[in-house]
């Protein structure tokens, strides 16, 4: 089985609202960036996989299949993945399968997200469709009555961490610190800022830990990748792309305490320790020949769905010893030129989360800084290899980790 | 590139209404039948693939993971593809890929839907969340005030058809008689009937040419399908299993007239012959090394989601020749003693439209076929091979074709 490679790549500017344009033409907009960056057109391209993660923030059921349409994909195969927060991220590895298996040769994977469009302007308020589609995502029949949702389930996790390891608000708050900072290179990022510790402390309180400045940001916007087969690449000319080194997902429980009985009592064990995380860094580190991801990865970029989410995310990555990802970002290991640079995009809370294309959003991302076209934040590459870490659902059920190599 | 088997199937019977279980629970029901006769057990499985296609028929955004929770699949990946009517079909694929690809060994494709608990019983009407779900499923900025859905897409395919072809309505029915017919023989199926040709013509019009006894039905219910590497299956031990001999995806445009000035002025050629499902076929032939389907076949499912749909299906297929799909019928070809049976389980209009699990019951069905397990409704197996047809979309824009090998 020959290997898959990534040979182009677009991305829109995360933002907090793209008024002007459709989904669909957001869409357009990344594919054919990614189309020209790969040399190729839309002729050459033998399917697609769409990340797209809702249907209530545009009001329409099989978005995907007017992206395919707008995109003149006609004749091709089109399939749809939505995986909550790692909807990118598992279209990336449907998109991965789709080439690896021998049915495409060359496959595009678009993660595309509008969200406002329902938005109620006129009255600056959610409208029902916006507000149904957070509170459906937690589980209807155990989890929603008792007020778990999207933040509260996430707080959960990080408020064992703090117990279980004494993990504090300010730890957590550097990353955010970090992260709004890098924004500030990245020309496509929504929220560049300079903010201090303090700043976050003070921010509005959202659900304890998360502070506002603890939490990723509402937007809109798409990226793409294409993916091509190495005997594609050889007989196209291609030199030197990036290469998907290894992919491992790993679902765990959905949120746990609240599902059963059973989990009540406590069969999950310690929710301070993301068991799927690790289990799909694991997965992804023994399929990429990584036995020290610490010294054998340039970057990585890890899922900020909230500032402790990326200390769990250290730990999980192996990164950091478990508990231990509190003193990582303290010792300044995950800045832009510490000795393992974490999401230079800025991540989710400083590039923005635009739900379907963050997963794709953070490949694009990788495959810039390890080929060096990153620009201002481009990272030192020494050994070639990077890491990109998305998740997703209630209690982050869904969770993927991809390692690219150049 | 090893090959890829189905070694294990299950099915709930459909039903217009399951109410004393959930969309996880009919789930587990088919998960565990066909790891049984898989001869496997849960911790075998590498990971899972859904077909769940509506969130709002639940109430549910992420529905993938409490029914990966439910399942005790903690650990391994679950991915969720939705892609309309052909849902549970492009699932399928993705689930072949994930084994041809060598991401996984033992992959799980479990289709499901619940449409009827959001159903207001009470007052015996639709709620908000039904009629949105139909509604939002027709493009919202250009179809949808123009009256466009479900069944008057399909309708417009239809009338095209009669148009160009002289189709009549007659030999429509005659696909509501003999599928109604076969599902008498189907212990899973929602809609087993005597029905005559005169029942179907004075049976309610929904929309032109398509009378209530030409539609399929709403249903709920769930279907499953092991796949498993052919290395694996060789390890296990697993003797004659069926293998996937050729998948073919082709998306169309979605519904043509009403999305671009370009459609409108004729640009998408003749809405009568679905460009789309006669590549989707071709592809699937040609890997399938199929040269002569009507002789080659044993059987086929073909989507019948409205009469007039499986007409034009028989053309597409390349079972007749285009405009002759009526006659095909006609001459009796397609019945269930005829030279090429279609759909004995009775088709979506007999067995049901489970949305989400129909794509993988007509893999089931088709297994269950070619190794002679069929029942009642067993068909004459010569050559070993059986074709399932699943599309679905605005304007039938999705269409895959699996062609399966004993």
């Amino acid at each position: 089985m020959g290997r898959v490679a990534v040979v182009g790549t677009g991305q829109t500017k995360f933002e907090a609202r793209v008024p002007e344009k459709t989904y669909y033409e957001l869409a357009f907009d990344v594919a054919k960036e990614a189309l020209n960056e790969a040399g190729i057109t839309h002729r050459d391209v033998d399917s697609a996989v769409y990340g797209i993660y809702n249907d209530l923030f545009e009001r329409q059921v099989m978005p995907d299949t007017f992206v395919h349409d707008y995109l003149g994909f006609y004749g091709k195969s089109g399939t749809r993945v939505t995986t909550g927060g790692a909807t990118g991220a598992y279209a990336f590895r449907a998109g991965y399968a789709e080439v690896a298996s021998g049915l495409s040769d060359t496959t595009i994977v678009i993660g595309v997200e509008k969200a406002q469009d329902v938005f109620d302007w006129a009255q600056y308020k959610s409208t029902p469709e916006v507000l149904k589609s957070i509170a459906y995502s937690s589980d209807m029949t155990w989890e929603y009555p008792l007020g778990v949702q999207a933040a509260s389930s996430y707080a959960l996790l990080a408020t064992a961490h703090m117990r279980k390891y004494g993990t504090t608000e300010e730890q957590a708050a550097l990353v955010s610190v970090k992260n709004h900072g890098n924004a500030k290179n990245n020309p496509y990022a929504q929220s560049p800022m300079d903010i201090t510790v303090e700043d976050v402390m003070k921010s509005r309180m959202i659900s304890y830990p998360f502070k506002m400045l603890d939490c990723s940001l509402y937007t809109e916007g798409a990226s793409a990748v294409i993916l091509m087969s190495e005997k594609k690449v050889r007989e196209m000319g291609i030199s030197d792309p990036v290469w998907v080194a290894g992919i491992g997902s790993s679902n765990d429980r959905s949120f746990p305490g609240f599902r059963s009985v059973n989990d009540f009592l406590g069969n999950y064990g310690d929710i301070a320790d993301l068991r799927g995380h690790y289990e799909a860094a694991r997965i992804a580190y023994r399929a990429a020949g990584i036995q020290n991801p610490l010294k054998e990865l340039d970057l990585a970029e890890i899922h900020d769905a909230f500032s402790f989410t990326e200390i769990q995310g250290y730990e999980a990555m192996g990164l950091a010893h478990p508990g231990k990802g509190g003193k990582f970002i303290e010792d300044g290991i995950p800045q832009i030129h510490g000795d393992l640079p974490v999401s230079p995009s800025g991540g989710l809370i400083g590039a923005g989360h635009a739900v379907g294309a963050t997963g794709v959003m953070q490949i694009v991302e990788i495959t810039k800084q390890l080929t060096g076209e990153a620009g201002k934040r481009q990272v030192e590459i020494r050994n070639g290899k990077g890491l990109a870490h998305s998740i997703g659902g209630p209690g982050s059920s869904y969770c993927t980790v991809t390692i690219l190599e150049a």
